[in-house]
């Protein structure tokens, strides 16, 4: 079995041992996501430059946490809304592609419709 | 090659071919993630329940490309700090059963703190 | 003096006094108002119906509480932006009522551009 | 009147001319709070130093509306929750003073309970 499908059996074991199940509308788990990535954003948000050294030990381990808390709503997130994240990822790498050509965009952080400028 | 890895591969030669990697410090990654759960949660906010139902299939492919934006983001931030997403999960599900015994918490929402008071 | 200039000499007098406006860049401010704007939806973020009965009074002073956090920092933003944000806020709306014309968007919670449709 | 009293009747009667009221319940409008916030980051997210500077006079122009934006949905949850947001952030600084003591925290970016350790 996939990671990502590994994953869902491992998080819709745990919901339902705790009858989780009727908070977890997609718009909760969205919602629930954010504040997840939000509480990841925090750790870096003094840096100066927010690398990996200046994070310290004790910080990796709470980002670590974090990022694991944002790939369980994901997962969840898509298991309610009967998604298949892996291809979702590859079909959304394909756009990306075609808005982003290579050779246009190489080493320049602007969004596409800033192209058109 | 398992799906995380795979997706892994896929980001780093879209990045490395647009010459990326230069933006792409842990905090501005910690960033672009929590924008893009923003951007997922858009689709949800004035919904009366928040159910699929009410999403309709137009707003469901945005959707699934603003889950699709917050993988790639998860994932290259776990590149980038070298950390294994999937352990990561896999430890942080072992701290989220201590945290909240199913006997205790069943059909609760709280926070794993607020039981204490 | 107006309410919003009185709270930029606040917070202005309890940055300088602890030497933290060599943290206050514009990019980092924006990131400390996200994640107390999100701290905010985490209070909300389970309620089946999101309604001011659901949370009750020990939950309202941290509603509170975070709400001030994210004036705080707006206010601190529009200093470092040299903005007025009162003229801001004006501004906006009419922007605002020209993209939401009152007799065409009246009962309905859709995007200015979805309309067009 | 005050500043953010003109603002909540502004945003009143633009909310009563659409009858969007039905919309805002606290939970949606800490949801729209929060999108807001993360579409101002946008602007910043891939900004070296994240500086004024760095944004151009377009930007600019954006970053001021977003943060329009914000205060709009902050003004709102305060009218519908019928808290008194000036006398919250006095409250609230109150706290902050006695969490970060100056003379202990100066040229410091960490959260209070990191003093503790």
């Amino acid at each position: 079995m996939s990671d990502l499908l590994q994953l869902r059996e491992l998080v819709r074991q745990f919901v339902d041992e705790r009858d989780w199940d009727q908070f977890h509308t997609p718009k909760n788990l969205a919602s629930a996501l954010t504040v997840e990535a939000a509480e990841l954003l925090e750790h870096f948000q003094w840096l100066e430059h927010g690398r990996l050294e200046e994070l310290g030990p004790d910080k990796l381990v709470e980002v670590r946490h974090e990022m694991a808390d944002v790939l369980v709503y994901l997962v969840r997130l898509a298991d309610k809304l009967d998604l298949d994240l892996m291809a979702a990822v590859q079909e959304k790498m394909v756009l990306n592609r075609a808005k982003y050509p290579a050779e246009l965009v190489r080493g320049d952080a602007r969004k596409y419709y800033e192209y058109k400028k």
